[in-house]
């Protein structure tokens, strides 16, 4: 075929694309016209009274945790210098950032919001794409519900839709688009905030393709970000980026209607591969929010294994840090693309160190904020035993997963195989288990009686009068 | 080596990256770790004193033409949607909006008057990479001049070395990044803005190190938007996302110092291949500004030849629209990757229709705002003779070339080469050309007793004491 021939062809199929040349990056061969339309008009039809209790259920678990995150992530010293930076250009005060008692106008509080959400590294992962899904969404459409009346069921309509609109983004690229070096949560956050928030809004079909182009044309975030401030600023942004493609495309600014699957669409341009089923399929009937999680550790997933096994050895066969000679961890590939920081200098820094983690767990017997401080990077007694951990790539060991060998100096030798942590999808953490972090997380920020009633709101999200309610019971 | 070997051997070299592998999609074969540090130490370092006249010069034409395409972008529907959208959420007024009456917080009003220079195409170009350099950066560093004193040399020093820091990384990854599908002049642009922006902010160098980390992690723009609203939408976005990325590092919020050339960093991310040198070659010696041109016609410089020979074949021949049988264009690849649209419906999409770019030529020898308005795309004879123009692929037409062959019904044959259009580097813009594209773009925004006034601020841009004071004679 002719460079010519091939550009007649495509153009024949009805694209909007500029390009003569065919996709060469799909791993499947159906070239779809029509993805983008289709979770458009997905979005668009989304009610309340077509989800499944269980589904509802998790978007309040989601919001809680979410919140909890939020709060207790507020008081970080990036918080405060993002607040400090960006206050002097914030418009009205039309919206709370949770665990403060500054008011920004709704752009900047889900910003604010979002960075809070993740700076601890604490909140959700969905369990097969690890996108932190409330992060985006959520402080989108939160800041949104103070600038304008939205009912708890709406809120929550949003809310799974927004999830299932990033998840299933999400999961058509990954890991290969992980791999390329993307943070997942920042660039298809982006389409959750944006779907998420153009629900609210009312935005036509016509309107919600123009708010899906306008949040693909702003991906958010690199990996090579991990360790610093920037890391946080991920969903906050993308949450800020997805907000005002829908405001923008709700007074009809215009973009692409193939966005996703367009020649020089997000999919191809920001991955090696793409399966646009993961997009489409079961829309309506699967529900992304399903398939979420919540960390009981304040670092990223991929350590979790680790440090649930590390603490189980510890408890089990009471070791004291210095009668352990050293330690052996077999993991998957990406644990140690993430994680392979040998010498963590800062708390930041410190969640992806897979040899902190394995140590702080050994020596505290705990995965929380404090062991991901920077008091805990410099502890002379977990800095000795995390040079005594060593790794062993095997990509017969799952992400989710980790064999860990500990020998001690008097010879012994312990094993332990992870096969799902705490906190994963196979052993998830119960509402018990999400009252009690979100009380830690909110411990030193709100006054303890506030916590009761703030998780209530939560929990009774969908028979809110307006979901508001639950950024007001949120501030300081 | 083994995966272990690698690993070791990869933290060894000093980088900050997570990965256990070495990068492979560089073309040269060294591992530079200070290619972010060298940049922003040039920019950091730079002073008025040791710019080239010739380079300030080209400064202020850049200034000129960026002010012009503004005030004559600011009444477009792009713009006004914009506009009502955003103002909702704006901060305090501080910036003007140029063209126009309201007043936006610094920030939204980069976005804004970066929208406005770009949205009728016909701002200006770098010769090598096709940046479109002044939108991100004087977007940018405009609006913070009118928050904070700003005088004309240091916005003059500011100019240069953001032009120079957008550019070179634009070079770097030229046309690898392009063939990707990213829109360059948003996906480098931001760091134009990030760095020109903090130089006037006075960063140190880390801070600027982070600025550009921050700037990194938020580019904007796929080629996919072309023809919409969207389109402009990127430099808009690329000038706040620099300026937010500045701010937030003044206040030492933290990012990666080797946000470029780390394994998952800028380079690697967004692009197949990337040439280090480019970067860092000749710093503070050669200037990428020097490279610059500026549009005689309203729409993307890979149609000028195109427009340029037919308006010269209309003329020498006297030819009526009636008259030609058939047109067929000769053009390079990245011409019909372009601007293949066959039917555009909107002025917007008809500067992306080489085939339109033709036909306005040809029928109305110009190639104006008026010629890519939707009153052009819907007129019969324009798109009549449209269906009569072809084009053939052919790599050795340079990209800022055409061979041009027109039949008349009379069987008569005109042949055009042109080897560079007007407004090339080879073929520049004079001053007193800049002047009269001026005068027609503000004709209908500000009267004609400001546009000598206007210029004139432009062309002593370097002996103002407030820069400011060309966007307070910009204002309607």
């Amino acid at each position: 075929m002719t460079n010519m021939n091939r550009r007649v062809f495509f153009l024949a199929s009805g694209g909007l694309s500029l390009s003569p040349f065919v996709p060469q990056n799909t791993t499947n061969s159906v070239v779809a016209n029509d993805v983008t339309r289709r979770l458009a008009r997905y979005v668009v039809s989304a009610k309340f009274a077509d989800l499944p209790g269980p589904v509802r259920k998790e978007a309040a678990r989601t919001l809680l945790n979410w919140v909890g995150c939020t709060v207790g992530g507020s008081r970080h010293e990036t918080v405060g210098i993002a607040v400090s930076a960006l206050a002097p250009f914030s418009g009205p005060a039309q919206a709370s950032i949770l665990g403060r008692r500054e008011r920004f106008d709704i752009m900047n509080a889900a910003l604010i919001n979002g960075i809070s959400s993740h700076v601890l590294d604490y909140d959700d992962t969905h369990s097969h794409n690890i996108i932190h899904p409330g992060g985006p969404v959520i402080s989108a459409i939160l800041a949104l519900s103070e600038h304008r009346p939205v009912s708890g069921q709406d809120f929550v309509t949003a809310l799974v839709a927004g999830v299932d609109v990033e998840c299933r983004i999400g999961n058509s690229v990954y890991p290969k688009h992980y791999d390329v070096g993307w943070h997942i949560t920042g660039t298809a956050g982006v389409f959750g905030a944006a779907a998420a928030s153009g629900k609210l809004l009312g935005l036509s079909e016509q309107q919600m393709l123009w708010a899906i182009g306008l949040a693909a044309t702003q991906p958010v975030g690199l990996q090579e970000m991990f360790g610093s401030m920037t890391k946080s600023f991920h969903p906050g942004r993308a949450a800020q980026n997805g907000l005002t493609a829908a405001l923008l495309a709700s007074k009809n600014f215009t973009s692409s209607e193939q966005s996703l699957e367009a020649k020089y669409g997000w999919l191809n341009v920001v991955s090696t591969a793409h399966n646009y089923g993961d997009i489409t399929n079961r829309l309506g009937e699967s529900f992304e929010i399903s398939r979420n999680t919540y960390k009981p550790f304040a670092c990223g997933v991929v350590m979790h294994p680790t440090i649930d096994g590390c603490i189980q050895l510890r408890n089990q066969h009471k070791l004291a840090p210095d009668a352990i000679d050293r330690v052996e961890l077999k993991v998957h590939p990406l644990v140690m693309q993430l994680t392979s920081k040998k010498s963590p200098q800062t708390g930041l820094e410190g969640k992806f160190s897979i040899y902190h983690a394995a140590s702080i767990a050994l020596v505290e017997g705990a995965g929380g904020i404090d062991q991901f401080s920077d008091r805990a990077v410099r502890d002379r007694v977990i800095t000795s035993l995390r040079d005594r951990v060593t790794t062993v790539i095997d990509s017969a060991v799952h992400e989710d997963q980790v064999r860990i060998v500990l020998t001690t100096k008097n010879g012994d030798r312990f094993e332990k195989f992870v096969e799902h942590a705490v906190g994963s999808l196979d052993h998830p953490m119960s509402d018990n288990d999400l009252e009690n972090k979100f009380k830690g997380l909110a411990n030193d920020v709100l006054p303890p009686d506030r916590h009761r009633k703030l998780m209530d709101l939560c929990w009774t999200i969908e028979s809110l009068k307006e979901a508001s309610a639950v950024a007001s019971a949120a501030i300081a």
